[in-house]
């Protein structure tokens, strides 16, 4: 097969593989924001085919006949083509590696596990779900093998979700964090906490989704490309170049938790809305989890919790709810940045997030190494929230029971969430060299600041991995010391520490 | 090949389809009640794929081969069994005819024309839009040579709605209800027109939104399984029997706009969700189009143009809108039947509706049988208009190029349209035997309507045709006599003719 007919079938393959991924994500998106909800039933019989059509594209015979031709002749290719076809191959090789039957029977157990999961949540009963993890475990260790059999299995889910990593730079990563946050955490919670009582109000639902508006315009989103649904628990979702989703919650008493997810949704929706075009329908939109959360802790915490920005919206929240006459720049500053640690890890503050996922990291290594079973969970999870947090956790369901990721089979996500953050501070610093950040949040003038990313990270899309684009960002390779400067600095002024 | 392996290769190809469709389906939905107004380009690409998908799951060499198998062996099958399997083979039968190439520049012709129709529409400019429809009408002539080559072709596309019918059984249709709908549209037409004033106001789409609840109860449609979305043009979309969804657009001066589209749609809606659910996933959720209508109709005009619906809506309108106040029933039972004949179609009273139908089909027939070209339509557009309706179309743009449907290539679906209300008509008379649907309607206790739909209608799928539908649940086969026996009735009393 001649390089210009593999190349032409790989990017049908690839053409095929993003409009199965645009179905599955509209199915999803309408599934929980518009949908009926009854109407579970023919959305998980469509889903199933999508997987299906996913496992059938992949493994076509032509695209291994392609990959291999291209593999052979990657000298010939263009940068973009030649890393196109080792992304290509990648995914080839690990789903072509599995056994269709195990595939197919994983789907099954997690669709079953997720709703045990749920089930197990609601009735505080850790003991029914327990054994989905230790089932879950074994076949992602058995899954990690066919993937890549030289590797640590763990290894190979970290690497999954955040391209180049390892337990290695986790490691060193949480090894740098963890002690000062847990010393900064310790030496707060004897401080006075501010005064967030006139938080305590009503904010009519129509007129947050007005303010919501605002911040989507604050934030510079092309909203002829994103729009803005509502659901339960808010996520984001790039179908494509020309469509992005984001969604919000909202709580007529909580106005904090519609801004929040806004602003950290649109963190999300501008990485995904500003890759290059010419990426439309290739693999090279994949991004990596860990540059994701840079991008929406940098919009939500970096920006949405920084002095300048309560400047600039306090006038628009007077304006919407006049409870916040009687509010200045300082209190609204303080009140959302009131660090306590506390049992959910999606309620966190910016200074405890960390660590709460460093006891799900340390918890994933001990399941994957085998020193632990399910049985272990609930005892350890408690033990760590009181050793690094200080908080009782008074029962499972807001304790291990609390997120979805293990019965989704989703090990090896989380510490993304956490190194996202940690990339933010570097890229703050960096960033304040060329630009006066506080000067452009409180003007309201983010464009400056987007530039700064499309130039240095969004364009890229997959063609980087996150060590590249934090050299090509910030002239030097990762460094945690960033985040934890950021954090001493910000919160030792906040609490006069 | 044996018969249940055929039967379960049968029915995984339907459940394909059903997912294809679903899929489809809520690209569809989410594009028009959802998406970002630019996101049209990824939409296009997936809604292609999908296509591509469906062609090869009814051209697979098994399905060929199952229908085979099964076709010989009919009386082996069960009766819905073996419908399922004459229902598949037509399709097949008809996919299987068309070469691929021929199948593809046909849908690649009609997304152009739709978006030169659109534009053309705008820009008041027939001459640019008027050649795709010789286009379009010459590809159909071919196909409907290729699925029935002894048929007439525009007989063929007849059936494609409504399943069984011709141009014959709409010829005797049309001609019997035409004369009598021209002379009462005249008689009226010089007479009083009610005090409509009262219907220039504004309504809080808030508020709008509360009534439309209130509507769908009174329907009563299971809501766990049915939403409600909001979009330009409403329409109805039954994914499956766990989903379904129906879409209006509320006007803030316009209240009998999103009224009267959610009762139709409603109505669709009803018959959507209550076919047999063991008919999920299979071809015998694929209704007809004139059923479909019958079932709209009657809940949009026979409901919800009544005298006792009046009675009943206007409590909750005054609720909601305290300008209803001044309003007794009378006045409001006139204002909602103001008969006058009109340019629009979709905007045409329950009166003069058939009369665009008639002017359609009459025109359809002439292109199809060759008498006309593109360049006669304007004209002959104009002077039926003038002729049957008494209208000047005072140009194009509200005249033959109002509607999207030959742009889409959708010939021979406007006839169903009208014979629908016809159906409903029919439906009333032998309803009345034995409910007492005035009292039902007043006391908005509607379960026995639907209960009476349901099990003469609903159930069936389709299992049974149209026709056969009249026979089961009126006792008699079709008679448009009952149609213009209820609107004479009616108009001459609301006109005191």
């Amino acid at each position: 097969m001649d390089i210009q007919s593999a190349l032409l079938a790989l990017e049908k393959t690839e053409r095929n593989l993003a409009a199965i991924n645009h179905a599955g994500g509209i199915l999803h998106y309408d599934g929980v924001t518009a949908a009926p909800r009854n109407s579970a039933k023919g959305r998980a019989d469509t889903f199933a085919w999508l997987a299906e059509q996913e496992f059938i594209q992949l493994t076509d015979s032509q695209v291994e006949e392609s990959l291999g031709s291209l593999a052979e002749n990657l000298n010939e290719l263009s940068d973009n083509d030649s890393i196109r076809v080792r992304l290509l191959k990648e995914e080839y090789d690990k789903i072509a590696a599995v056994p269709m039957e195990e595939y197919v029977s994983y789907n099954v157990l997690v669709n079953e596990s997720e709703d045990v999961w749920r089930k197990s949540k609601e009735n505080n009963d850790f003991a029914t779900f327990g054994p989905y993890v230790d089932r879950i475990v074994a076949i992602k260790k058995r899954f990690a093998e066919y993937y890549n059999d030289k590797a640590d299995p763990y290894d190979v889910w970290l690497n999954e979700f955040e391209r180049g990593s390892s337990s290695e730079i986790f490691d060193n990563y949480f090894t740098a964090i963890k002690p000062k946050l847990i010393d900064l955490i310790k030496e707060i919670s004897g401080r006075h906490f501010p005064d967030i009582s006139f938080l305590k109000n009503d904010f009519p639902i129509y007129l947050q989704r007005k303010l919501s508006k605002d911040l989507i315009d604050f934030l510079k989103i092309d909203t002829s490309r994103c729009a803005i649904g509502e659901t339960e628990h808010p996520f984001t979702n790039g179908f494509n170049y020309y469509d992005c989703r984001i969604t919000t919650h909202y709580y007529s008493d909580n106005i904090l938790s519609s801004i929040y997810s806004v602003i950290h949704e649109g963190g999300h929706a501008l990485y995904e809305m500003n890759m290059d075009e010419s990426f439309y329908g290739t693999i090279l939109t994949k991004a990596s989890m860990g540059i994701h959360e840079s991008q929406s802790r940098f919009y939500e915490n970096i920006i949405g919790r920084s002095r300048s920005f309560t400047g600039y919206i306090l006038p628009t929240l007077r304006k919407y709810f006049p409870c916040f006459e009687q509010v200045d720049d300082d209190m609204l500053y303080r009140a959302i940045n009131l660090a306590r640690p506390s049992l959910i890890r999606i309620e966190a503050d910016e200074l405890t997030y960390s660590m709460h996922i460093i006891i799900r990291y340390e918890i994933e290594k001990l399941l994957f190494s085998g020193e632990i079973t399910q049985k272990e969970l609930p005892g350890l999870w408690n033990r760590l929230y009181k050793e690094y947090l200080g908080v009782d956790v008074v029962n499972d369901a807001v304790g291990v029971l609390q997120d979805t990721h293990w019965g989704s089979g989703l090990f090896g996500y989380f510490p993304s969430y956490s190194i996202g953050s940690a990339y933010s501070a570097q890229m703050l610093y960096h960033m304040q060299k060329n630009l006066n950040v506080e000067k452009l949040i409180s003007e309201g003038d983010t464009g400056p600041i987007l530039e700064w990313f499309k130039t240095g990270i969004y364009k890229y899309g997959a063609t980087k991995t996150p060590a590249e684009l934090i050299e090509i960002s910030c002239g030097e390779s990762f460094n945690p010391k960033y985040y934890t400067d950021y954090l001493d600095s910000k919160f030792r002024d906040l609490y006069n520490i």
